[in-house]
């Protein structure tokens, strides 16, 4: 028993950061403080829109905090708010970390949030230890994830200036709202980084599936981050009064619609796998009860690991809508906007993540995320990592996403390791 | 020939109001000036929906012009416009005649706008002829008929406080719109008019339909006027992630009200006749391309002349949705919002409309209306009278509705001979 002690007592000479803790106390205030700024009284989701007054207004609370914990915090072109903790050697490569704050309209209070609050959560820690890690630290909160992962996809260099003419959540346009985030849309591309330009980056959030909270296991590694595609539908009919016009002499855009989604569904489930596809915006023109509608403009998106099945459901769901087009005297097209295409994590990072989670007795799963992340750019600039923790019912994007604080705690304590371990090694 | 002459004489002699010409020029010139309010510059059609800027302007200038010709006018509670000419006995009720100029959301320049002109050019060439009529004559311009006929509703009594908190297709309420438009809506319920209090109402409107164009044919002689269902239907599903929620895990309203729209389409066409089911506006929340929408509400129109097939397909249509609620996970709520009962016309009326029509060499077809008018509201106020003229191609609440002048000037003709021969009888 007494050598077992020397031996941890050894342990822990060497390695002072491994007996770090996270505060969970302190990680649940700042959760509660966050959660005010755009939180829907009548439903408890989240209007924290990105570029709406809550996402600004949550962005200058957070980085008064960072600079009252003595760190320099700087906005970059894209909006990105960047924090930065300087390193004993500040010619070393950074390892960044960090998430996003905004939310779908009307959504929950842990996707993004989560990861923002833990990575903060890491640099308390760090600085109350007074622990000098060999890198620079650099903590990213991403700007208008929701809207197709603008931020990062603007550090990845995966952006031209027609982005910043995308009509947002908010009603802005992305250049409207990255100007109001502190942002120089006019200076978008400089906002890009080189490959390798980081030593790592590491993002924590919730896994916004079912898989750990079914399974009841701790921590998601994610192996990669499926392909996202959107496209705007348009659907051309012919505009006519609904009393008048007979049920044979209509070209009807509503019931094209309709065949439409009914089809992307049945397509999507006709083929083995974990693909998904969704139709989630629909506006019909006029828009009055009393009109045929002669215009509808509709979302579509698919997801999926492997890119190739994307291009195939894509087709079959072109090849559809040419009949649907023909049946009801319509016609389609198709505007196509890339979001991110599938991309794999580090296994190096992978391993870290993973042994420290063995030390820290979590149970883990290696997974990939159907969601988009930031971390999907974020690995065209740095070997990159990602951790999940479980969501309640897999419920997410809605009043009712739900994490436990326990689970938070153990997510952010697996990225302080992460982070502390990366920082000695070569990637 | 001789004999002949002196018999024609005779009738002129004795009946010079049926010597009177409009002027089609005039008429011409009128529906220029009016269509200025509100024109849509790049589609041609016609915004000046009610309660708009454009529908108070056109319904100011309107009135400048009807006092110029020396005509005193007022705004009843509703909003609705009232020019009255005097009789040779004010003591007899007034033949009221009239239509709206307020139009769909990029709509067409004829719907409601043909007849309120029209009723100003009789008004014009028998003030010109210096006729002055047994009866008084007013002429009405109905507010907000495209939001569900409410002047002529408020007139009819049909009305309760309860439609002016109706959100009309302005963004207002009626309360607000019928405020902005010069009425008292505090006083709504004093628009109304007792039953038989007007001697007889006429409106002369477009078909709407192509029946009469089709079928080369220069007046409809409106039988009835079809009963008008609306409803607002909600279907709630539950809101989620798009790209962490499995296909076999989703309540999804989307699809849901896919297979709604669908099912109204298949139940409407599946029984014989003339009845058409409409869904013209949709709206999915929170309606982006990343979320599972949790709710969609969707406008549900019906219409028939027979009111006992109404009910019974809008019974189908319910039964339908409750085998999709089973099968989607979701559930679907009607609010029924009352437009109006099916109603018919006064078959004197209708006589004296043919019989003039056939002085004029008119073609003419009895026949109902698919589209609801002010005329239907009236009838429980007036023995009730409609005239139609031919629409291209049956087009309208479209940019690309279109009526002749010459179809223009006869409807106006025969609207003027039927106002003058109504007036020297009982009913």
């Amino acid at each position: 028993m007494k050598k077992f002690l020397i031996f941890f007592g050894l342990i822990f000479y060497f390695c002072p950061a491994q007996n770090l803790k996270v505060n969970k106390d302190r990680l649940e205030s700042s959760w509660k403080e966050l959660k005010n700024f755009g939180v829907n009284r009548s439903t408890n989701g989240n209007n924290r829109i990105a570029f709406s007054e809550y996402n600004i207004e949550a962005l200058d609370y957070l980085e008064k905090k960072l600079n009252r914990m003595g760190l320099e915090t700087n906005r970059d072109a894209a909006g990105n708010l960047i924090a930065l903790k300087k390193g004993k050697n500040n010619n070393l490569k950074p390892i960044a970390f960090g998430s996003h704050i905004d939310a779908v309209p009307n959504g929950g209070h842990y996707d993004g949030q989560v990861g923002v609050l833990g990575a903060i959560e890491c640099l308390e820690v760090i600085i109350e230890n007074k622990i000098i890690t060999s890198h620079p630290l650099e903590l990213i909160i991403f700007s208008n994830e929701e809207g197709g992962v603008f931020g990062s996809r603007a550090i990845a260099g995966s952006l031209t200036n027609e982005s910043l003419k995308v009509i947002t959540a908010s009603g802005l346009t992305n250049y409207e709202g990255i100007k109001k985030l502190g942002g120089d849309p006019n200076n978008l591309l400089k906002t890009k980084r080189e490959f390798q330009s980081l030593h790592a980056f590491i993002e924590l959030h919730i896994e916004q599936g079912s898989i750990l909270y079914d399974e009841k296991i701790d921590i998601g590694i994610v192996e990669g981050i499926v392909g996202i595609r959107w496209w705007d539908v348009q659907i051309m009919g012919f505009s006519n009064h609904a009393g008048t016009t007979p049920m044979n002499k209509r070209k009807d855009a509503m019931l094209a619609a309709a065949q439409f989604i009914l089809g992307v569904n049945e397509i999507v489930k006709s083929i083995p796998g974990t693909q998904v596809g969704t139709v989630g915006r629909i506006k019909s023109f006029p828009g009055v009860p009393n009109v045929i509608p002669g215009k509808i403009i509709l979302s579509l998106e698919l997801r999926d690991l492997n890119e190739n099945k994307l291009d195939s459901i894509f087709n079959l769901i072109e090849n559809n809508a040419k009949k649907i087009a023909k049946e009801t005297g319509t016609s389609f097209s198709f505007n196509s906007i890339p979001i991110g295409k599938s991309a794999f994590t580090d296994t190096i990072i992978q391993k870290i993540i993973k042994d420290q989670a063995v030390e820290l007795n979590l149970k883990t799963k290696l997974m990939p995320s159907g969601a988009g992340h930031d971390a999907q750019e974020m690995i065209h600039v740095a070997p990159t990592g990602m951790i999940f923790i479980p969501s309640k019912n897999g419920i997410s994007h809605s009043p009712e996403e739900f994490s436990s604080i326990n689970d938070m705690k153990n997510g952010t304590q697996l990225l302080l390791r992460t982070i502390l371990k990366i920082d000695k090694i070569d990637l």
